[in-house]
């Protein structure tokens, strides 16, 4: 992949597929882009994405959560490998735990997370079911900032409607809505890599 | 305007301005449409609402909350002159009280109400101030039918999505939603009288 000492070092948490992290990781080999993902941790041992980070060159690093006495100890330990990269955005690509404070203050303004609906509707798990089963005809995808309120909160970065249509399943829906994922969050984290977001209260103001 | 022995007669409850009632007389005056408007019902004797009606032939009746005990004798009231003219269909246009339950079981399944954000994300009133205040980057409108939850929880019939822009206002982003709003109400009322909208549990299906 493509590295450059002016770009930004992303540190990516994942637990599943990463198929957010593979459109981060290809978006960091686009000519120009200016943000590179030096270093993935996945708290599964066998999550996919960690083979997405070996396989485009990244580092790629399991830390076990059985290994820590409580969540904060194990959160300061993804910060300490983070730090250590000198990282200076973290990335949530379906990373399946609750943050503790001391992670969103450690990466406070520098860390995002992306989210299956247009927030502040369908917070949570399911987010594409809860939409289906609400009876929305819109939904969508949000990325934002991650900050220490309840689940997926912060200020807004980026969001995009997906159309609900009559014979969607929750399968359907989220592939439709992942495509949007793939699209925006590559965006989010460029607009951040180049200084161009401000967080104002709980608005995110793009220059 | 047009009226036809077949058409769905639709009462509308209007307590300002009323262009959402417009946007329905408008509806009603094109050949073919399948509804139209009978009755406006306002609780504010000045309410433009009511000249809007007038201006299109339609009956215009002003029904003053101090002349009734509580909400649920005004209500039935209401209940009372829509029944009378054979109203169908009940849409709210701006209309600024709660409904009792009296009124919604009433026109079960026969009420609508129009609300200017993607339900259920900001629900009540100053949807748009919400909208901007939470730093949202889509909002919307959404047609809803009335049901006796809180306020704006019913089925979903329709919904459409707007862009918040980088320098709106409260008043500029209300003024793109509203153009939303002129095209779903009429759409919504279209779909309702031409019998194509079946409510299975909270979703509406459209057939």
């Amino acid at each position: 992949m493509t590295s450059g000492p002016g770009r930004l070092r992303v540190g990516v948490l994942a637990s599943g597929r990463g198929s957010n992290l593979q459109a981060l990781l290809d978006a960091s080999a686009r000519p120009g882009y200016p943000a590179e993902v030096v270093l993935v941790i996945s708290d599964r041992e066998r999550a996919a994405a960690l083979d997405r980070a070996r396989a485009a060159g990244v580092e790629a690093l399991f830390v076990n959560p059985k290994d820590f006495g409580d969540r904060e100890a194990f959160d300061l330990a993804l910060v300490r490998e983070f730090t250590a990269r000198g990282v200076g955005l973290v990335c949530n690509a379906g990373y399946m735990r609750i943050l503790s404070v001391a992670y969103v203050r450690a990466f406070a303004g520098r860390a995002m997370n992306i989210h299956p609906s247009l927030l502040p509707a369908f917070p949570g798990l399911h987010a594409q079911r809860q939409a289906l089963e609400h009876g929305a005809k819109v939904t969508g995808v949000t990325v934002h900032f991650v900050d220490d309120g309840p689940v997926d909160t912060g200020p807004i970065i980026l969001q995009a409607s997906v159309l609900v249509q009559a014979d969607d399943t929750e399968d359907s829906l989220s592939a439709r809505i992942l495509a949007e994922e793939h699209r925006l969050y590559p965006e989010a984290v460029r607009l951040f890599a180049e200084g161009r977001l401000e967080v104002v209260g709980r608005r995110v103001i793009i220059r």
